[in-house]
């Protein structure tokens, strides 16, 4: 049976601008059908926390301009369900604001807080795994994070130390956290996969309102109290304006930096679930359908010819003949095309930069 | 002054597919504008008659579905000069067709046949040789055609031989033709550029309509006799119909080989005037504008990056990013996006036939 003190915190603000000119600041990455398989990764967020939480407690907090685009894809979704932030402050405003507006409803909820833009292949550990922790922060105050047992020295994310000696009493799989770090350089990510007790920081926490709300008012008072002011505006009509100087007043922070590497209640469940922050052209490669060639194609009609493990993303009724590319990323996005070489996928902003000051257009 | 019995016949029926997806069964190659310099083939060509005859005496022959393009690109031009074919059949029914509209006029015409999809890169000598041919056609009855010194033993046109001792007793450049020729193979084509006397068929001609017409009745029969039935509908509401079965009964043929490889009177003048048919990608590569990294390029917002030698035909305003391509062709045609390497530009026809296997739609 699901338990309906448990929710969920879909964290959908980003603007995706490593996969432009496929993720727009129009419809950033999460909103997009990346593995052309015709679900978003919002998509296929929302609906594996379905099976967690009632649809009522699955709450989207993303920028006021992509409401719209929140109410079209996620089916049935109340509207009281999508928190929209005034402006990016990175993911600790975004938490307290959502804790504020659930508390407002429930305070005996319990609640992952999740990307809205990553991928998990194997979604029936997850779910193991995330009830494991539910039931854990669920009578204790704890703050869990998943992390992911890493496959090889990636220098993009950050990392968690657990403490191969302490974990929860209960639970040998829970361990103590001794560390949050930021991203490595490529000599230290060797380090941390040769040590064996590092582990990727995929933003996936799991925790009481209570909790969390504890720990945010002891190690971040100054963003907690910011919210707590707005104890009697939420769910009324003067949420929108106190909103919208409360954010003006916050600065950016994140919850790792803010939260986590600070309280001493923080657990990591050591966890491999197929899961893919899909960051990057090539990682989004990685995750998709290729053909016999290597080639990753979305289209409808993309033909190839002497063409190899190229990733192709194509308008659906696009006609695309692609001869003798080799290793290459090919996007088509209307108004925009641009191929580029996988290995040099990095130069993406750069790119972008250049249009903006070429162009003197705001292309992203 | 211009000669009022000057005549000029543009053939414009081609459909251009070796240039697809930049050519399209809609817009054909002599329609596009293909240097990126604001002017088609076919305004070109026809400007470039205007110096020659009288506006009213430029006559364009294209397919019937050609004909408001050649109303909207050539400007004033008179609605009865605008010969529209029911079908393709090759030239020698089309100059057949001119002919005989234009002697419904004036059957003291003198006429210059060029296609419309040319390029002619020194337009004053092409004027001077033109002017001499015209010179010579007005008096006698000889057909003339206008040869361009080879400068490679190219496989794709076909050649003319001309006689070494034998040419005009006024005019020693202007040679007699001993033979046309068909695509040499690589080997001929090596030997007719040593032999020295071999030139490239244009397929511009020179002749009075009256020696043209003689030499039709006298080699081409089967063709002349159709059109000659229909000297009392010419110009008249009757054409149309008249036409349609004429060139239903047509088969097609070309003048080179229905007329000028058999007819005893056929001149070559030797011509120098940056001529190119512009008949392949890599033709195009030859004669459009090139940037300092070798790549030629149209299209308002094209960036390149590590991109070498490549040519690029993108619509107005697409933004276009190229990171790392060396010596492709870069196409993109709004529903068609090509992308094929330059000496592998053969392969396009290919390219259009498979498309039309695979999707079962006609792309062309």
């Amino acid at each position: 049976m699901m338990d309906k003190n448990n929710y969920c915190i879909i964290m959908a603000g980003g603007v995706g601008s490593r996969f432009w000119p496929m993720s727009r600041l129009s419809k950033p990455k999460q909103f997009l059908d990346v593995l052309g398989i015709g679900q978003s990764l919002i998509q296929m967020t929302y609906n594996r926390f379905k099976t967690i939480c009632p649809q009522e407690n699955i709450y989207i907090v993303t920028n006021a301009i992509y409401k719209d685009l929140v109410k079209q894809q996620l089916e049935g979704i109340p509207e009281k369900c999508i928190i929209t932030e005034p402006a990016r402050r990175n993911t600790a405003p975004c938490i307290t604001y959502a804790n504020f507006k659930i508390l407002s409803e429930n305070e005996n909820a319990n609640i992952i807080v999740a990307p809205s833009d990553h991928l998990i292949l194997n979604e029936a550990e997850f779910l193991r795994i995330v009830n494991k922790a539910l039931a854990i922060t669920k009578e204790q105050n704890v703050l869990v994070t998943l992390g992911i047992k890493p496959s090889y020295p990636n220098t993009g994310y950050g990392y968690i130390q657990y403490s191969k000696e302490d974990s929860m009493p209960k639970d040998n799989d829970i361990k103590k956290v001794k560390l949050f770090t930021e991203k490595p350089d490529i000599e230290m990510a060797k380090k941390f996969i040769e040590s064996g007790d590092f582990l990727w920081n995929a933003g996936i926490f799991v925790w009481s309102l209570s909790a969390i709300n504890k720990a945010l008012q002891q190690y971040l008072p100054e963003v907690y109290n910011i919210f707590l002011e707005g104890m009697d505006y939420y769910n009324t009509e003067k949420e929108e304006s106190f909103i919208d100087e409360a954010y003006t007043s916050c600065s950016a922070i994140s919850i790792d930096y803010g939260v986590m590497e600070k309280a001493g209640n923080v657990y990591v469940i050591p966890s491999d679930f197929g899961w893919s922050d899909v960051g990057t052209w090539n990682a989004l490669y990685q995750v998709r359908e290729k053909d016999a060639n290597g080639n990753s194609i979305v289209g409808k009609n993309v033909m190839t010819y002497d063409t190899k493990n190229c990733i192709v993303t194509m308008p659906k009724d696009k006609l695309v003949i692609l001869q003798g590319l080799e290793e290459y990323i090919v996007v088509d996005s209307d108004d925009i095309l641009m191929i580029c070489k996988k290995d040099e996928e990095q130069r993406v902003k750069q790119f972008l930069t250049d249009v903006e000051v070429n162009t003197g257009v705001e292309y992203l």
